[in-house]
């Protein structure tokens, strides 16, 4: 097997294209990956200014015109209906599908937004000797749903989604350090420890992704997440909304030591 | 006469409400100044585009719910209709007026964007130790169009217009490292010196505010400016647009220390 890690963005969005299925911590290292949501352009200025309002959640990187599916900034040969692992469609905030393409339902009135994702700095954590257990374990990061609510904006709200890795406490600084500068893909966590005070009940039981286990010594540190974009659109029921599967991310051509390229 | 630094932002939009007209440079040390469009809310999701597309030259502080003249999140209790000291207002791209309310023209429709200002930093400049001579001889800062193509979006398109001031040549580092700890205010410069380099000609001659002097040893510092939504206003002749008069920024009640408010 190969390692993942070593390929470029555009030998990841080929193998997609041809239909693996797969979460994509670990691929491609150094390079941004994005979370997705593409909706109808009647819809577009709402999911426009939810991101405004709520830049810690949704930090927006790119924002398609309207029709056209390529990314045109962060990787202008790639295909938002083909390249990722896998997408999800939502109808009136209830999923009707999860699928590999999109080809079949894309319209000439679809806005894409890429939204900055957490795994974007996972190479510059590991690279700082932080271990991230989702990847050596070969599992999908855990995500949850949290009692903070998003800003609402116009038809758009819900509550913030996190990401969360288990940190060995003496690392815990590292970690928000590291990644705390990366302010387009999420930034520093949100929250460390005490789960409770954000609403998670359970973390064996998390809403998104796969279960990651805690061992003793080691903090539950939560980042926000853009899949707070899907769970918006499952609050909100907007008639119609396409999102990436949780942890299956689109790799984008850029760099993440990019974080100047504003 | 008093010290207008030393004013709070109510006190000073309580004077611009009562039709005081001037540049704001200077005044309330330590709080958040804004750059204002107003545009209907048909207009609204180019703009917001256009923002995400050159968040350098418009980073976005808030966005107003429609109709609403409130910025509930920078000063809940100002009114953007009043509480400048200059409005400029648009209609196909033409200035038709410039006043100190606009309180006659608002509009049910009406979305306002509060936009990052580089007055924001000034105080930290000063307390750095780096003179700012358009404060200090009571001048407008100098503001220019650049040859720098903004990234169009929807109907908006126009140039970068930067902001100058002189530096020291010794103090120019020190500038760029203070400044870029604003980021949601501009940030680092975009250019320092050869303004001939982004297509400014003549700097006794600046396209909005007053000329500011550049002595021997000091180099010309270009930051990105707000300004810039008004010159794609300018270029772009959308029906109708509402801005600041440049330089007459609005107050905001936040601390221009809060640059992790997002």
């Amino acid at each position: 097997m190969d390692d993942v890690a070593l390929l470029t963005p555009r030998q990841a969005r080929q193998r997609f294209r041809q239909g693996l299925k797969t979460p994509t911590a670990g691929w491609c290292k150094g390079y941004v990956q994005t979370n997705l949501l593409i909706v109808p352009k009647e819809f577009a200025y709402d999911a426009l200014l939810f991101a405004q309002r709520n830049p810690r959640s949704c930090p927006v990187l790119e924002v398609t015109d309207e029709g056209d599916p390529r990314p045109l900034r962060f990787a202008p040969d790639a295909d938002l209906r083909t390249d990722l692992p896998a997408y999800r469609v939502y109808e009136n905030g209830v999923r009707v599908a999860e699928t590999t393409s999109i080809v079949d339902l894309w319209r000439d009135d679809f806005v894409s937004f890429l939204v900055g994702c957490s795994f974007t700095f996972e190479a510059a954590l590991l690279d700082a000797g932080i271990p991230l257990k989702h990847i050596s374990l070969g599992l999908n990061v855990a995500m949850y749903r949290t009692n903070i609510r998003c800003r609402p904006a116009g038809r758009l709200q819900g509550p913030m989604v996190v990401s969360m890795r288990p940190i060995p406490a003496e690392l815990v600084a590292r970690a928000v350090e590291v990644s705390a500068r990366f302010p387009h893909s999420h930034g520093a966590p949100i929250h460390i420890g005490e789960p409770e005070k954000i609403g998670i009940r359970d973390l064996a039981k998390p809403d998104f992704g796969d279960p990651v286990p805690i061992a003793p010594g080691e903090l539950p540190v939560f980042w926000a997440c853009g899949v707070t974009f899907e769970a918006a659109v499952a609050a909100s029921r907007p008639p119609l909304a396409i999102t990436h599967s949780p942890g299956h991310m689109f790799i984008s051509d850029v760099k993440d030591s990019a974080t100047t390229f504003f």
